[in-house]
């Protein structure tokens, strides 16, 4: 517990002072804490932490993901018996929770998403889920799962539950713990598909908000690891004591054996299916944003019992329609087997695969609806997308499941169970993509058009419709079906299906966390601002001051006047003019507040040469907790009388910007920097230096004068 | 050719007004246009116009390495006969030219690298070089083609040889120049490899300092068109219209049929090729970056016939060695046949594939070394992926192999033809896996180890240790190879390998870019800057100033005195006091004195009712050229004496920094929004307002309430 030697405003010239409570204080702190103690070693040990985290982070979502695959596969008797009562202790609002982890990375902390027991419930909620048959995925969940064994990392455990650890208590900036964060994103994702270049792209591409391309490695490794974790998993169940888990290989729906040449003409079908999976996309987020919307409103207002039941009534109609539908269905006679194709029909009794026997009269029928419903989602994708089972199913089975699917995931999707919306996207698209490529073989009669390929594409489709990501989703699609030929086929499909899907709303988690109130930033400003200013943008709001020694008193009274969560702190220079020393937050004031020891009894500044009696994790708020209020502080008429000198605590150097610069500027600055606050300032009357490109380049060229260069006009000058 | 309304300073209160001639004064007189002119409509042909370059781009860039396969393939004897005059009279320094791409979009602009004649020699001379068989590889000049079809899009064609169109003039700032490039170095990637997503990932990690998700989803298209094209082209090709070119399809390395599975015992030696990737990578960088040198400072010095006759040389070696080794190696005989494997030992004439009988006495002989050797390194690398071919090489082979192929390669990278190393990267990396993977057959003993995947491991490790790209890289390898399997492998062996390069050198186009002066932004700050501030980083360096209205006299003698580009312009208000009323570049300056129309009699500042006289083209320099020169401007004993108010030009919010902010802030504000210029201020007297996150809110959102929000405290508060 080190302490750092208090240095007052006044004397911060050399920069390496404390500034503030941010990151970047930890970092200068770390640095006098190297010199002054442990030498480069310090500094070393931090990154080969940050290192060890990974690696912790990558082991432990790919074992998640291996119980819930395990569980899932074993135990799905178990359903929701077990599970409600977990779940209900844990963090409330279930879901897919990708909305509320996109917020934590672009910067909005809610309530409870990445506690211990929200880790427990998800674990134990998706098995319920996932293994009750209810239509939803568990990928979801796991990018969830692997973000709270990350926060939980970063923070040192759980304290609630005891399992906190000084020693693993390193990271003490948000920053490194949002970091980690990312990392976790990455890993549930590879843990999820088995795709873990798809995770790293999806953690950059639809999860977080601010990038480096150190972290970008990091990522990476944490990647590998869980690939690695989840392969040596399945080779160690081979043997058969994991029941199913494992005998997909570790890619999930393999089907490099599909379709490897396509013509031109069927650009026309595949365009349609990517128009299609925009609609259907765009379709399913508004009927889940209207249907959330009302649930919140009024069904959830009555309390957990209700939750309960819901869920329950959702799980039983799954069931009954998985199970009543495919009776109502007449069994079809079995295709002339080939020989050399290896799918048997009917399937053998205890086997998974195509062509389900289900209650057929004759030994040489199979029922093409229990084909997809009465199987579990993975069986039925691989059935959806397998190649060389042509006229397997009828065009009136894959409408009928369809219709009732998309029905379902639709009522499914905001139940308070773990949901993912991967896998039920891909059921949904491959079932319309593979009428369209039913179609396709009746029109164009070509022998060598497969429906799977068709199902793939669609799928792809309907997930870029209802997501909108481009890149990542296509690399899972690759990684997960192991089809590298129809690569660029996906891309076009996807393109068209998410430029379909853009015209009508946002992105499905987009949606969701607008309507959970998490208030996104998105990337591109919006239009209107290019006409606004910084100072039009703050209106007549009033500016709220502290003092740099402020009396205990006013301080509360000036907390509880306003609900400002970052206060300027300015100081009388001896000419009488003001000047602005810094930024203070709320949560620090309270912390100073609650812990009473810097209360001084005279209104002078302290002299700096006092050590501050603050250790920093003090001021660190943790994870997914309210932190402090203001009711919390209980002070005396004593207390309420002494002084404080904020000067030591101030971030003493927050971004600014000129009053009349345009909001889109002020925009990009704050979204690209990932801040909280800006403070806008007034023209400057002068300049005291400027700082180009060659500034910022410490080591010397030697040769830089070899060659003529001229500076790019960069974006924002 | 649209003039806008002179808008003084003063006035300029609604933001929209002409701040600077950057990217967002195009955006807001693009709007104003909208507004006065045209209506919606122009925002709209503008984004189909960015889109539809997206197409042209990935079309060009197609069609370029399909012309450029086509002809390696059929025209291999044209040599540097007709290649050298055409890369005479394009851009001198040829080479990769990666590492100047990067620099452009880094934000600097080396003189001739974007030029139409920099394109054609580009493709001729990687016909010449690659067909000539020296060892280099195309992909990096492809990369550069599709810089320059991009930049020269981005500009409306090239003026000096009359391709310049009006109507194709729409991009007027340097970020939508740069996005365009961006884009170009996608396609480049995606058509060297036929790697679509590759490209992206390459354009994302390793060109880019500066990427936008709606960037990246143009990249992509652009990237799925290039794989269209050049699928389209191996398509038509099908039928032998175009010789070898497309017999590989559209996968260049196939080996799905690979190593399927690995057990733990594998992942020393996989270790091991990962170190050996990171030692001999980083000693590639370390050699070429000596020999580079060298050639510079001497060789290079002596004129451009010196060049040609170092090629001319290198190549000479080349072809001797290649043609040379192999007939000074013995022959073995052909392994007994499988029947099911396909490959034929020795491969009929005229054919290309394994087992290259050359000169051997009998009948049923092939040549290994010259397998390798004496190939297309297209078909060299595919021999040395192959599997099934166990014992075909001999150690003493490969390792001969190694160290030519080694030393030529180090010689070759920087002589004057264009060269990528990509694919000589390959080749020495998978002839050290395959020694490894011999050894480890040996070893271990078991038959299913295929020395093939030990060659694609040590590619990768190879490229990882020279290049140190993680994620782009691993997709390149898994999209050329066609095998996901090895997907973890792959991953496991880049993060050695680029940890073991790193602790050497910088990655090859970083050590290149710094040789050749191009001062790159690394994308994290240095250590010491912690220590440092804004103030202090400026120095004791005087900041020129420009008051408002400035005499011309005056201007021509500041902008003598200093090679600043930027300069700080002051106005004076009623009070006395000064105010900063924004930023002047050199450039600008220069345009304004040659054209003289803005010239005025009267000291006092104009009134801002008048028209600008100038199109907003005449300040945006074009890429690649040198710009105006003060030394370019002629004016008139009369002309010297009259005044010019800068008012109207100056970028009136450029970012301001205060005086004692660290400068990692200021470098992390600096590259992540691209800057070329930022003020340090002093510290400021008072708050006009603050900004958070809710005020950059501008929809609604009403559900807000219901949920418990806490911002998380991000990176730099």
């Amino acid at each position: 517990m080190v302490r750092w030697a208090r240095s007052a405003y006044s004397k911060k010239s050399d920069g390496s002072s404390v500034e503030s409570l941010d990151y970047e204080v930890i970092e200068n702190y770390a640095y006098k804490e190297e010199q002054a103690q442990r030498g480069k070693l310090y500094v070393g040990y931090y990154v080969v932490v940050k290192w060890f985290f990974a690696l912790l982070i990558g082991i432990g979502t790919g074992l998640a993901a291996v119980f819930i695959n395990i569980s899932v596969e074993n135990f799905a008797g178990w359903k929701f018996s077990l599970t409600f009562s977990i779940i209900q202790k844990s963090y409330k609002q279930q879901g897919s929770g990708i909305p509320e982890i996109k917020g934590y990375l672009n910067g909005i902390d809610t309530h409870g998403i990445l506690l211990f027991r929200t880790l427990v419930g998800k674990i134990f909620g998706s098995i319920g889920s996932v293994g009750g048959g209810l239509a939803l995925g568990k990928e979801g969940p796991l990018v969830h799962i692997g973000a709270c064994i990350a926060s939980l990392l970063g923070q040192g455990g759980s304290a609630k539950y005891h399992l906190s650890s000084r020693w693993l208590q390193v990271f003490k900036s948000d920053r490194d713990r949002r970091d980690l964060v990312t990392c976790g994103c990455a890993a549930g994702v590879a843990a999820a598909f088995r795709a873990p270049v798809g995770g790293v792209l999806f953690a950059l591409e639809e999860v977080t908000s601010w990038w480096r391309s150190q972290l970008m490695w990091r990522v990476f490794f944490t990647s590998a690891i869980v690939a690695v974790v989840v392969r040596t998993a399945m080779g160690w169940c081979k043997s058969g004591k994991c029941g199913h888990f494992g005998s997909g290989g570790f890619i999930i729906w393999d089907i490099s054996g599909a379709q490897e040449d396509y013509s031109f003409e069927e650009l026309l079908p595949m365009a349609i299916i990517g128009v299609i999976g925009g609609l259907l996309g765009a379709l399913f987020n508004q009927l889940t944003l209207y249907i959330t919307h009302w649930r919140r409103n009024y069904l959830h207002k009555r309390g957990n019992r209700v939750k309960i039941i819901e869920a329950c009534l959702v799980s039983l109609i799954t069931s009954v329609i998985s199970f009543g539908l495919p009776l109502l269905r007449k069994c079809s006679p079995c295709p002339e087997s080939e020989l050399n194709s290896g799918i048997e029909c009917p399937r053998p009794p205890g086997m998974y695969g195509n062509y389900v026997n289900f209650y057929c009269g004759k030994d040489k029928e199979y029922n093409d609806l229990a084909t997809i419903f009465f199987n579990t989602q993975d069986d039925a994708i691989r059935n959806l997308f397998s190649a060389k089972t042509i006229h397997e199913y009828s065009a009136q089975s894959l409408l009928t499941f369809l219709v009732m699917f998309y029905s379902l995931a639709v009522v499914t999707f905001g139940t308070a169970v773990p949901a993912g919306q991967f896998v039920p996207g891909i059921m949904i698209g491959s079932t319309y993509g593979r009428l369209v490529g039913m179609f396709v073989v009746r029109f164009y009669k070509k022998l060598n058009i497969e429906e799977g390929t068709y199902a793939l594409l669609g799928a792809a489709s309907f997930l870029g419709g209802s997501m909108r990501m481009t890149v990542s989703l296509c690399v899972i699609m690759v990684e997960i079906t192991n089809n590298l030929k129809l690569l660029p086929l996906i891309m076009l499909v996807l393109l068209i299906s998410k430029a379909v899907g853009d015209a009508f709303n946002e992105g499905l988690y987009e949606e969701q966390a607008h309507l959970r109130g998490i208030p996104l930033l998105e990337s591109r400003p919006k239009y209107q601002m290019r006409k606004m200013t910084a100072k039009e943008t703050c209106g007549n709001q009033k500016v709220v001051y502290f003092p740099r020694v402020v009396k205990v008193a006013d301080l509360i009274s000036i907390l509880r006047s306003n609900n400002h969560n970052g206060f300027p702190v300015i100081d009388h220079m001896k000419s009488g003019e003001t000047i602005v020393i810094g930024l203070m937050l709320r949560s620090r004031v309270l912390v100073l507040l609650r812990s009473k020891v810097d209360f001084q009894h005279s209104p002078l500044p302290c002299d700096g040469s006092l050590p501050i009696r603050h250790n920093f994790s003090e001021f660190v708020k943790p994870v997914s907790s309210k932190g402090i209020s203001i009711n919390d502080i209980h002070l005396s008429p004593d207390d309420l009388e002494m002084y404080i000198d904020l000067a030591p605590f101030v971030n003493s150097s927050p971004y600014i910007v000129p009053e009349d610069m345009s909001l889109t500027k002020v925009y990009n600055l704050f979204r690209q920097l990932g801040l909280r606050h800006i403070f806008v300032v007034p023209r400057a009357s002068r300049v005291i230096g400027m700082i180009s490109r060659k500034d910022l380049l410490i080591e010397e060229n030697e040769d830089s004068s070899t060659v003529e260069l001229q500076s790019t006009n960069s974006s924002a000058m």
